[in-house]
């Protein structure tokens, strides 16, 4: 299989180059030339436009930043010069809406379309150790998972709708916003009581709630540490910007998300929205009069 | 250390087994008293009325189920009775108005006052893997620490003010319910983009949420197995009205709690109280129009 | 008809003078008796105990704060000292169970319960303008008309069950919690884009709006005059509380109850507890991050 | 003064009606060309292009159904034909990032700028009894006020920032949806105590409540006559997405807002997107278990 790879941040550079290290053909392409240079002294090569990374290729994955740069590709040479039956395979975080959208375009224009976004950060990607959530044709994914396979650790079929491809990394996204502010919350409800916040967080992640999410989170919090930003406020309002496109579209009230959303938007106009997204457990602190 | 136990449901026959098991002598007392049959079998003497339970004993424990109980227990020969310098344990689910109006009572008596919830279902009990939230003076919570060993896996100190131990503990169940209202939304918003279910739950609990909450849960609403009840919905709602309470006793507001509280109160409104509390799952499904 | 009158705050002594005005032969019955000394001058009877504004009375009110008073009352005296077929009318604004449990003893006791909260404030009441919102049997609320008529504008017949008088009591309230909240974020949403708040005042009660609740609430946040204090966060949240209780009662979600119950714990949180409840629009500017 | 009129929906046709009937030099341009025949028999010129509309034109009025017309409008002749110094008084609903955008376009063609969304139905406003909230410099909205007289009862200056005019009127409608939502909850705890909601509805519109929005919100939710469609869920719900827009822009949390706006996207859920938008009421008696 000959694969394009458009846009090369963080994860799209961690990404293809665990498809190069797999042995595949590899052409990439990223507006700013340099992103790609560590990526061509492995072994790729690299497009000098959108059009080049697209031509002949067999899959081409994208990895951009939001539904707007997403449509700067597509119209900007990939929908024209990908060849009938090739794939895309958008791996970003996009609305649904948008990818509802574009499969209709790659239909009629003979292509085939199969959504993957990952769950995981950069380095979970350069280890390999990616959650790829693919959605399409049962049979085009089976035709990919040895890629998918080269990128992660475990492929998620989410179904032949490639908005349900969305709609789980969406959702997921919204199970931690949630998870988040109900810490936020808590500490904030404890805390008024008293109670020792690193007590508080080992009750929590000791028991029920021992898993990544809440042992991370549940730290920050617990040391009011929000400059140490994994996430921002902005990143967060983005996300639960879809997450409530995704509600819409779908015609599911999503209550939590609204109040997770209404905290982020509180941060916002407090100044602190290049802050860690768990600075939820400020804002909860502030509303009881803490500090 | 001359125990009393008073109050055995599943959860005081499961503690005060434990207790026995580890050598004290035990006086228990339930208004039903076949309840202590077990427990007179493996040793314990069984008291005839509260007073009794409590004469001579350096300890007390209660595990009653509400306030209402432990305030009769309290006033039906507890308060009474107990020693100058004995301690009571409440180990129930209180509210925080109520562990502050009985920790001015016991002051007044004389009495020592280390109010303990515990973390876990009968049967973590039975094996001592419970976790135990004690609050109150340091070195009464020390010298209980033989007996909260026997009892349980672990102690987390909850601080000097008796409402810490409640508030952690109620702290604790809010964040499931907050949890299960999120995999409520989450899953109601995938199945409208036709996710598997079985396929969410994995996304989910394969990664950021790989803890028993959210697999005990999110297995549940996958299956809609709601009638297999862990924990009713009049449950959660008891407890979620001791939250709201807490909130108010600390000047908290607790939006998320708000959210999940009206999706109980929803389930009650048809029918389901009945049903285990992650029948917001269902709740949430026919908000979004779905069945 | 003989009446009996309990409880000489604001609201009691104004409606009991209405009720003496008339020419009702009246039995007054205050704990704190200096209250009573108006009514006494202009010709009521002052009893001594509650029995004794009870005794030979065909129909007793009662104007109390709370269940808590209104229950002292019952047990201390009025409920073993009314006579058979005679009427207990509680004015106050109790809750839904209060009333429900209360008319359970009543008809244990042959006694006739037509709860009728009211609507207004005490210069209403002084000038007969109340609104009056009886529930119970149709033929004893005709039977209390013209007492009503005495005490009020208008009467409002809330159906036989008497719980429905406490709901429309309390429903009215919420539907001016709900306004007032609603300004609180309109007028924060409005300032941000630099509209003057008078105008925007202007706009809503010229209109849409032209109602006494909307003006006088838009009035005092357009002002921010918060320590003019009309009804003050304190009561605001007490009714909030039984508003709550009410939708726990009928199992009804009442999701903007929740939203401005919170934005009252936080101004509590803030120490405006004091204020009037209208520093809803503090609590709203404050979260969008307004002066 | 030389006008021209771009868009002749209902309120468009209405309100260019009553400019022409006030004397002025009026071009209207809509793109269905039928919809200008009655204005044309009464005086006005049709242009064949939105160009044509604007040339030579002192003040062009658009009238159009969301930010995607206007753009349209703008972007297909308006920008670039309407001279230096002309006014564009855009009175549509739009949303304030859009007015932001289109102010800094005009200031860079010269042209000037006073959005000036109006409230009110198209029969207030052949009536001339709009309220009209235009936003811009003060001498430029002072040289609009006679235009705006012959449209409107009333003008309501929203200050010089032009996102100021559309916040406005989104607060305005905000308000009423929550008084919407606010009713739908409280008709739904009142029929819980079988309070007849003729009642209800008599007790709120005789009092605090005795406003236009009241008694007509009230009267369709105590007849749940919600297939007498004022203003549709769809209508509704474009507006919540504006004001949540809004609160984005501002960066203000709006929790009522989320409230009602999920209320309409549980009533599209349930296939009522095409009833008045007052079927909240049906969505709340549903929560809560009702008919």
């Amino acid at each position: 299989m000959k694969v394009g790879f458009i846009g090369l941040g963080n994860m799209g550079q961690a990404i293809s180059g665990r498809i190069l290290d797999a042995g595949y053909d590899l052409v990439v392409y990223n507006r700013t030339r340099s992103k790609a240079e560590e990526l061509e002294k492995k072994g790729a090569k690299v497009a000098d436009s959108i059009a080049e990374a697209c031509k002949g290729r067999d899959v081409v994955f994208t990895m951009l930043s939001d539904d707007k740069a997403l449509n700067q590709v597509v119209d900007g040479g990939l929908l024209e010069t990908l060849a009938r039956g090739a794939i895309h395979v958008p791996m970003g975080t996009h609305s649904v809406t948008a990818l509802s959208e574009l499969k209709q375009r790659h239909d009629a224009a003979g292509h085939r379309f199969v959504p993957a976004p990952v769950l995981g950060r950069p380095d979970a990607a350069a280890a390999g150790q990616l959650g790829i959530v693919p959605a399409g044709p049962k049979e085009t994914v089976d035709e990919l998972e040895p890629l998918f396979a080269a990128c992660g650790r475990r492929t998620f079929y989410a179904g032949t709708n490639p908005a349900g491809a969305a709609a789980v990394k969406l959702a997921n996204n919204m199970v931690l916003g949630c998870a988040i502010e109900a810490l936020a919350e808590s500490f904030a409800l404890t805390r008024k009581f008293d109670v020792d916040p690193q007590v508080f967080k080992e009750v929590l992640t000791d028991g029920l709630f021992a898993s990544p999410s809440y042992k991370v989170y549940a730290n920050i919090i617990a040391n009011e540490a929000y400059d140490k930003v994994g996430f921002s406020v902005h990143l967060g309002f983005k996300d639960s910007n879809l997450i409530m496109a995704a509600g819409q579209a779908a015609q599911v009230p999503l209550p939590s998300l609204n109040v997770f959303r209404d905290s982020l938007l509180e941060a916002f106009a407090h100044g602190e929205g290049d802050l860690d997204w768990s600075v939820m457990g400020r804002v909860r602190a502030r509303a009881g009069g803490l500090k």
